[in-house]
């Protein structure tokens, strides 16, 4: 185990029927932004619930906050909070719409450029505070500090370190009305999550290694259930909790991180637009493929506890828990091949100069160069 | 799942050396009362590495919080830190010390006797900070805000709810030179601890049964290599981190709990003084057998998951999970049944009609009653 501090801070509010303690969880004086993506919260009773509880609150709303949500909505909605004077944020949303409110609850504190908060790479201490009403599990944003955030006019992507949100309120039945490809996409993505704390060095924290697994074993098992009725409120919960527990520190206590999986993921959708969770279900079996020899002790314990390998040479044994990992990525109805999304070797090599031009090591051992990745890239062709 | 919500504000700083942060995690200006249980660390080096990182504070100490902390003691700390107008608490020592701190954090703040905050049952809202350093990985009040406060003249024992710790830091090294007594009674405490939120109702959360699976496969997988090593830093390690997270609301988020047998634990010791952990070790085992029906489903998952119980009859695999849990206990030097300690019908009486007198009903289904308390201690005779 690696020394380590933890802390977080968020109150988690989940159930059903739960978006009406926003009523008496923001304090009565606070003069509310609402954040929103789409209007698919105006479809399936969000909005409604989320409107009924603020009744007696001062609330404007700030519409359009879009996947990977870029600087250039943030900016708009920074000016428009400051217009306002607004001194609480409400994310209603998933993953971007809160990573984006994220942005905005240290830009409206800010006077320069937002995007120059984001560029300084360090986290922000200087923020309004902000929570969330959550409608797509898979980014964990509600419940940890980090977000990323997208600059269209120059295809880039970058993590950005605000406050953790006050509360998160969860309610597994807004999720009902998901389409199948955002289900599919966060499943992968809290799948990934996980990976990318526990598919590292062996044997630093049998705990955190049996929670990790946990996790995977939980969406193993869901993920075919959910495909065969996204209306189970257990199942729901089960992937809405899954998700949350992800990313919010609990399963990275003393143990080593990757993320090589994400930074070349982030890429693609930087380059293509393609689904953040989908992108990671291309990349990652190629990860392990290409780093399965630095991997290999915890890809072993990984097939063996997640998916019973139990026979079989030791290559073979990792073999199949990486087919496995694929089978279970196509599973969920994703493609895991760069060509089944025609991208090719021109992304591939404008990821492995931008990586170069940074000089980024990635990976728990500091060996994901631009170089790597391309490697792995080819891998995932 | 049942609706929850949940929040755990503690900084939990783990690793070698971490005492030494002490230094700047409390402000420099704070009149620190530190509490401390006997002498052992004076022994181990804990006392000597928190007055070096506090060479620069306030300190002032009190000696002598007993296993089990009485309100006896407790009210002479609480007088203690009055006279000197301390201002912060720091426990260094086990359960009991922290404990017994939660109480006088809040009885610093009371005018009267602080035993009427234990009995007025409700969770104290005025309380000075407080912090602890942990030597004795066990009951988890390092990372939650509960305590157990005893009354020697009447042997009783009660729960109380005070302010979570602001920090806890964990150096495994401490416990190298605990007395191997104290480790099997700290490893069947922590075992309880999760199945008491384990072994209720089945099909609430597949998340938190695989991460309360997780804790008792790790305690079991460690457990006897602790009796070949208690210096090994890794194995110390994961006992402490899985102390802490059996018992500050991890495992807990929206499934029912029991404690049942904590307690029916808790009578043994007030009425014989018998270590806590090891009461549990006595008491679990006659709790499965006779709600043996009631747990059934969940009995026959937690023989399969962590101890490998997959054929059998229903009843036969009943039978083997409870024999694999009291066969553990022994395992790490404890006895588990009453005659063993030389207790019996006496005892049993007076529980019952302690049970009785309070008209108690504890268990998830809320049906242990002091007859069925009864049943327990005679099933554990």
């Amino acid at each position: 185990m690696e020394n380590f501090s933890f802390q977080n801070p968020v109150k988690l509010i989940m159930g059903r029927g739960t978006i009406a303690q926003l009523a008496h969880e923001i304090p009565s004086n606070k003069r509310i932004m609402i954040t929103f993506g789409g209007g698919s919260v105006k479809n399936n009773g969000v909005y409604e619930q989320v409107k009924a509880a603020l009744k007696d609150h001062y609330t404007i709303e700030f519409w359009g906050i879009e996947s990977n949500p870029s600087i250039e909505t943030l900016r708009k909605a920074i000016e428009y909070g400051k217009e306002n004077k607004v001194d609480f944020l409400l994310a209603v949303g998933g993953g971007s719409v809160i990573d984006g409110t994220k942005l905005i609850s240290a830009g409206l504190l800010y006077d320069g450029d937002a995007w120059d908060l984001v560029l300084s790479g360090k986290p922000a201490t200087h923020t309004i505070p902000l929570a969330a009403v959550l409608t797509l599990p898979a980014t964990g944003s509600e419940m940890n500090a980090g977000a990323v955030i997208s600059r269209h006019e120059t295809k880039e992507k970058y993590p950005f370190y605000a406050g953790y949100p006050l509360f998160s309120i969860l309610d597994p039945e807004v999720t009902f009305s998901l389409p199948d490809y955002q289900i599919a996409c966060g499943i992968a993505d809290t799948f990934v999550h996980v990976m990318e704390q526990y598919l590292t060095t062996p044997g630093q924290s049998r705990l955190m290694d049996r929670w990790a697994e946990g996790i995977l074993q939980t969406l193993a098992e869901i993920a075919p259930k959910i495909k065969e009725n996204k209306h189970d409120y257990k199942l729901m919960s089960d992937f809405m909790l899954s998700a949350t527990m992800a990313l919010n520190g609990f399963i990275a206590m003393g143990v080593s991180q990757d993320w090589a999986t994400h930074m070349i993921g982030h890429e693609l959708t930087a380059l293509h637009g393609l689904t953040h969770g989908h992108t990671l279900a291309i990349i990652l079996p190629a990860t392990m493929q290409v780093l399965r020899e630095a991997k290999g002790d915890k890809l072993i314990q990984y097939g063996e506890r997640v998916w019973n390998i139990t026979t079989g040479t030791r290559e073979e044994r990792i073999e199949k828990a990486i087919r496995c990992t694929e089978d279970f990525f196509r599973s969920l109805g994703l493609t895991t091949r760069l060509h089944e999304e025609n991208i090719g070797e021109d992304t591939i090599n404008e990821i492995e100069r931008r990586f170069n031009e940074r000089g980024v090591k990635y990976g728990e051992n500091g060996d994901v160069t631009g170089t790597v990745a391309r490697k792995i890239l080819e891998t995932a062709l």
